[in-house]
């Protein structure tokens, strides 16, 4: 009522109303938001009321990338400058059977460019690395830093899970906007991510973000609209970053499970395995190589990836880093030592033709089913249990041909897993007629938007 | 991650993100938030994150009368069939000066039409029924109930505070507004408005949407589209509406502070009085006793409250009223038994020419700051201190003629007073050219709208 004093302190509420009306927000007024509500000096019900303004108005570039530093500057940011080679990292938005950081911190590592990785866990329909990783006996992600940074000194990669000192402010807020309606914004994932890795101290980020039936975005055109965001922000803060909208239209490779994947990853580590898979890793690779400077050209840099594989030196370095992890490196040898389910069971055709179409979230549901992934965050994942399939879009298949095969701990889990397993699976007379490219686009830089 | 389950239980979040995403909400949702914030089953961040989406999606006709309806039904409706005779209110969006309840109440009832009223106290620069009434001495508006009843059996009228029964959703969804700049929308304020003054058992509801520098909504459009809200939400729920746009771009009558206004309800009661306050007096009588019956036009209604006020009937009503309720009837034939002011100081202009406007909320706060009104809710006010003016619109002033008085009991709070109230008026060498009306619209039926 009285007129408001010539020098003003941070006023949650004027941020909140400011925001709520569409207007651009200031550096200190998002940095004093973040920085409040990190020390617990502004409750959670003035913060959701903000997210859910900036879900609907939306953010200007500015904004999202001042919100990502403020993010990141909540906490920790690790100093890996005593490493001399540059270090890159890979982000995957999450999909069915994508298996790929565990072949690409090896792969890139022995090219010569550091990998420190700090992953997440599964939610939804999608696997998490940190998952994958705990599939082979002793593996331990939950190293403290002075030890993850040996690791990456002595081999060049090394992967762990979040810390409580990386990114608090991100915690809070990706819980509150759990509860609130306000997780499906461009903008909050945009700073959540990037937040998050470039706390690991990187020069570089590629972005894997994945559209189809498998993926968070669905569409090519949303994929697209965050890739570029992130690119964006991350060049704002003077990174290296490039981002490949790739398919997730069906599963990933062939196996979805953790243990199931480990195998997977030996496989293409060893010059083998499915060839989507294969060809996915040798592009991110290519791409992580490019911006650590270790190539002149990404074509080049898979040839290095290629030969990398095929000499074996990556499949060792992945052998190694499971070694100074606390892992089995037996089980990189002998399969059957890695965690195996009790019983399997075989999906087969009830009709002949070609597959049109597998509906990959629900491929990606069947195995949270299972117990391969969490229904909630609580809940703890059985690492043998997954789905083999048999057959991929356009693949020909005839009356009575596994599909698919389930490997369950559970009659009941499996039954129900079976029956979205069966109608995942849509079956035509004819061919496709077109087949969705692995590579949508490749986002280097960004538009020049406000 | 599992389908959903048949049968779902109300679930927040979904409410949340279906008004996040622009959709029209059901009965049961809306109705399902409110019962649950109501017996704090949901925590106020979700309830935050879904009002800041209201604020900026909007509601439709429909959602805003479920609203409304769920918010009254939180609590206990009085149920006052045990009077023979209508029942209207009339509900004021607040102002400058407007003490007209206070002539209301007794000049309604005297024409036989029962006036329960709930009112609320002053808030920002706007003054409060309640504030007003308890410059009275004695006068006690924390009546329970019964007693309420047997005062309106008796007079006909009766004013109270709210009461801990009515409508406690809208108390606890009003306080979460406030600290989440949740306020500004039309369709939470209607609910919020509509829900206290249907709780009160009434036939019909006349509107006073103020509009100009005094009130909160500026513009008329803005009075006009929340009125229209509000006229449809209590025919959707059965009540007889009227909506009346009135002009509050300056304070209506010459008194401003609670005991000087009651000082003013007396000389309007006695015929005597401003002439913008008795017209608008007369005006929502006569709309008050047309709505309840008492009257086939309001035309005719206003003429039966001139002869009310002459007869003295309405005046004597009054003082029967202040008597009941507790307050000492002598005040009303001796002003100075009124709380009084220990100074008074002159505004007095400084050149000559004509009152081209009045800027209304300044001279609110000029009050405010006196100590008439409240700058936090838990202020205590002071009912002897206000503003006397001398001069209105469109009058004509010389140099060094009074412009207003300041009734005052700080020297410090009456130079800042002195100074708003200095920079309030604008004098131009011509008289202003158009004249704003006191009625700016009357909205009797609502259009047809979703």
């Amino acid at each position: 009522m009285s007129p408001a004093p010539a020098t003003q302190t941070f006023r949650a509420i004027d941020v909140i109303r400011k925001k709520r009306d569409g207007a651009e927000l200031s550096k200190s007024e998002i940095e004093g938001l973040v920085s409040a509500y990190t020390c617990d000096a502004i409750p959670d019900y003035q913060v959701a009321a903000w997210l859910m303004a900036v879900v609907i108005r939306g953010m200007t570039r500015r904004e999202t990338a001042v919100l990502t530093d403020a993010m990141l500057r909540s906490g920790e940011v690790l100093d890996l400058s005593s490493l001399p080679s540059k270090k890159i990292d890979k982000h995957s938005t999450g999909g069915v059977g994508d298996k790929t950081s565990l072949v690409l911190a090896p792969l890139v590592a022995a090219a010569g460019v550091s990998v420190p990785m700090i992953s997440g866990r599964g939610l939804g329909h999608t696997g998490g690395t940190l998952d994958k990783l705990e599939a082979i006996p002793g593996f331990n992600v939950n190293l403290p830093v002075p030890r993850f940074r040996r690791i990456l000194e002595t081999c060049g990669c090394a992967m762990i899970g979040q810390t409580a000192e990386i990114a608090p402010a991100d915690r809070k807020i990706y819980a509150l906007r759990d509860v609130t309606g306000t997780v499906e914004s461009p903008y909050l994932i945009c700073a959540s991510i990037m937040s998050k890795k470039l706390a690991e101290g990187i020069d570089g980020l590629v972005l894997d973000v994945k559209t189809g039936s498998g993926a968070f975005m669905k569409t090519e055109e949303d994929a697209a609209f965050l890739a570029e965001l992130m690119v964006e922000t991350g060049e704002r803060m003077g990174k290296k970053m490039v981002a490949l909208i790739t398919d997730m239209d069906q599963p990933l490779g062939n196996m979805i499970g953790n243990a199931l994947e480990v195998v997977e990853v030996v496989q293409i580590l060893r010059g083998e395995g499915p060839e989507d898979l294969k060809q996915l890793c040798l592009e991110l690779a290519g791409w992580m190589l490019y911006l650590g400077g270790a190539s002149g050209s990404v074509e080049e840099a898979k040839q290095t990836g290629e030969k990398l594989i095929a000499s074996g030196t990556a499949f060792e370095k992945f052998r190694q880093m499971v070694e100074l992890q606390g892992g089995d490196p037996r089980t990189m040898d002998d399969p059957k030592l890695l965690p195996t389910a009790q019983h399997t069971m075989t999906v087969t055709s009830t009709n002949a033709g070609y597959i049109a179409s597998i509906q990959c979230e629900q491929v990606g549901t069947a195995c949270v089913i299972l117990g391969g992934g969490r229904e909630r965050k609580e809940d703890a994942v059985d690492p043998a249990v997954g789905i083999v399939l048999h057959k991929k879009v356009g693949d020909a298949v005839s009356l009575g041909e596994p599909l698919a095969t389930i490997h369950y701990n559970s009659e009941d889990r499996a039954a129900r897993a079976r029956s979205l397993l069966e109608a995942s699976f849509h079956i035509t007379d004819s061919p496709p007629r077109e087949k969705r490219p692995l590579i949508h686009r490749v986002i280097e830089k960004s538009g020049d938007k406000n």
